[in-house]
């Protein structure tokens, strides 16, 4: 059992950041993610493109936005649960909860943060009939630990940056990439679509379009494809099938919490502190709804930090907060160290 | 008369920022604020600090914060009318407003928002009979244009960082630096202290410590001071005298605009858009409060912007707004330019 005083479902940068304002106040966080890596949509959806409209950055690469708050936040150690999708909410007598993943995790917290954004990132699966069978077994969705390709042959399907890019990677890692998709056109950066030619022509990607895979065959695994080019069909001996057809975001299953849903966000009491209708239950980021909510990344720092501070106040009743500048009064993290500015002298001058 | 579609009294964090949002609604912004220079407190109080709690930002000196919010907002053109506080405020019978300046200058605008922080900022006055009737002739609160003190003697009075800085600076620039302060020591940073040792030494600044000015002489215009040394008075002739004792916020004038006022800072509308009890004027940053409120800096950012939305509606009622992001839609500037992010190519790999 993973033990923390927050909570939070989501590995956006409304859950990064609340690890800060959290820590400011003392309290630990654990975070879960349905992905393999923190960052939300930014780390899956735009990781290369700017945004123009995150204060004090007249442009910042979105990586690079949640490579800083990973950064600001280390001092305050947050624990990880990733490639996990929160499944159950319980609420214990005493008032904390017990949050438990689809693969068992079970976590115990003094509040939980939804910071579920648009749900939790699920692949687009291609209508393949058994492909359930094969999964975890030469089918992935992600490619979550590059080095289990090393040596393999490798079958990725689809058309977007994600295909143009892990083709472009394995290509040094596997013996063999083959890259199917069903059109000749791909989508995605310039400099990805030259880089994918340039190593077609070198013979380190077999590339099959327009070309779709219909059917897996093997045994206990995938051991080949059946893919359809223009009315004919080849089979394809591969260890791995990769379809990289982009993923859907899904409430799933926090839609069946008890929380007021509206749509498809959660309510929350407006903008006082974006608890839902369960006590200690709180919702941040785009993953919440109130009059006037702009599903916006500067918001959902904002709600992050109220959030914080509410329980704060929640667990420590009574206990009058006093604000503290962080420039005023530093920021000692849970790991020993300390961030200050530097202090003014008092000196004669003689 | 000066126009604009928001007027925005402060030109703090919050009130530089809110310039930014209102550019992607298309909506044109003016700033009034009563100090010299943009930046509110960081730019004013602490410059030089670190600020930790920036999203984003493990640290950010508070001087480069401003700055970067500066460049941030440039290409919507703000006007700024600096040097001078907002006074009166007059709602017309077309919902507009006009506020006017201490010194008369009108702004007509289609809404107001007040980003007035603490209050506007006013110099902390020495204890002087006839002070008043030297101001702006020889007394200066501020070091505005410093070119004014080139080849005169001035006398500076404090202890803190201001007094310190200013006399390094004008040490190069007036023919004569003369710095009092009422005790021997001084508080500040420690290069700043060390630096005026070193100048005292050379000669470029005249120390008298512990001291005080006690009183001006002049006909027209400041010719002289009295001060006091260990009970011992002097004679000091000068051009200027520039007393540095700090500033005090004061919301001053606007509290009698007819808004609705709680611990000093004006009463909006819970956070659904930060108006206050006067349609069309808001009041975002730290000059707001609303139950759960913070003054943080982060969240006169999600004010200033849900600030604009409100005030967009209000401008074209009835059409209906689709939130655009930065990265998707790119930003186009009031100056012609256009910043966007790479657009995906969609290219055959042959
Ligand atoms: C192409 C694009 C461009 C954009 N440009 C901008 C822009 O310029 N400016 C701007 O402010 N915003 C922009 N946005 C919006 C911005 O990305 C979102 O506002 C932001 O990501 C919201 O952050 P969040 O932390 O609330 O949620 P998210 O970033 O969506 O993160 C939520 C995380 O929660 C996880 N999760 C959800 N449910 C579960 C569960 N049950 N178990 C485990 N994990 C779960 C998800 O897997 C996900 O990783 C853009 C969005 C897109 C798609
Ligand atoms: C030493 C110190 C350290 C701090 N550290 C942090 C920190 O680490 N993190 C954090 O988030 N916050 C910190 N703060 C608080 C932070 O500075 C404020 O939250 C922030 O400045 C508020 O921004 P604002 O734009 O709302 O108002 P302000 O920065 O106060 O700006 C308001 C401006 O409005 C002007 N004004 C007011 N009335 C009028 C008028 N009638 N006419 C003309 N002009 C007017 C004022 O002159 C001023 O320039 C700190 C503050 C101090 C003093």
């Amino acid at each position: 059992m993973i033990t923390t005083d927050i909570l939070i479902i989501g590995a956006g940068p409304t859950g990064l950041f609340a690890v800060f304002e959290a820590g400011l106040l003392k309290l630990k966080c654990h975070i879960i993610d349905a992905l393999p890596q923190p960052g939300g949509q930014l780390a899956e959806l735009y990781p290369k493109k700017p945004i123009f409209d995150i204060p004090g950055y007249p442009s910042v690469m979105a990586g690079e936005l949640v490579d800083n708050l990973m950064e600001q936040i280390k001092q305050f150690q947050p624990g990880f649960t990733l490639n996990e999708r929160a499944e159950t909410i319980d609420k214990l007598e005493d008032g904390t909860f017990i949050v438990t993943t689809n693969k068992g995790t079970k976590h115990h917290a003094k509040a939980v943060a939804i910071a579920g954004g648009l749900g939790s990132f699920e692949p687009r699966k291609p209508l393949i009939e058994n492909i359930a069978d094969y999964e975890e077994k030469g089918v992935e969705y992600f490619v979550k630990k590059p080095e289990i390709f090393e040596g393999k042959r490798v079958v990725i399907a689809g058309g977007g940056d994600s295909a143009l890019d892990w083709s472009i990677f394995l290509s040094n890692v596997a013996s063999e990439v083959t890259l199917v998709h069903r059109r000749n056109e791909f989508r995605g950066a310039l400099d990805s679509v030259e880089k994918v030619q340039e190593l077609k022509k070198l013979g380190k990607i077999n590339l099959i379009t327009p070309a779709e895979v219909k059917a897996i065959k093997g045994e206990e695994k995938v051991e080949s494809l059946v893919i359809e080019r223009e009315g004919e069909e080849m089979i394809v001996e591969t260890d791995y099938f990769i379809p990289l057809f982009g993923l859907t975001p899904k409430l799933g299953p926090i839609a069946d919490w008890g929380l007021e849903i509206e749509k498809n966000a959660i309510k929350v009491n407006n903008a006082l502190d974006y608890q839902t209708n369960i006590e200690g239950v709180y919702a941040i980021g785009d993953v919440n709804t109130y009059p006037g909510k702009l599903k916006l990344i500067l918001c959902g720092f904002h709600e992050a930090t109220l959030m914080c501070q509410s329980v704060y106040n929640r667990l420590n009743p009574g206990k009058k907060y006093v604000l503290k500048y962080t420039t005023v009064s530093g920021v000692n993290g849970f790991d020993g160290t300390r961030k200050e500015a530097e202090k003014q002298v008092v000196k004669a001058i003689e």
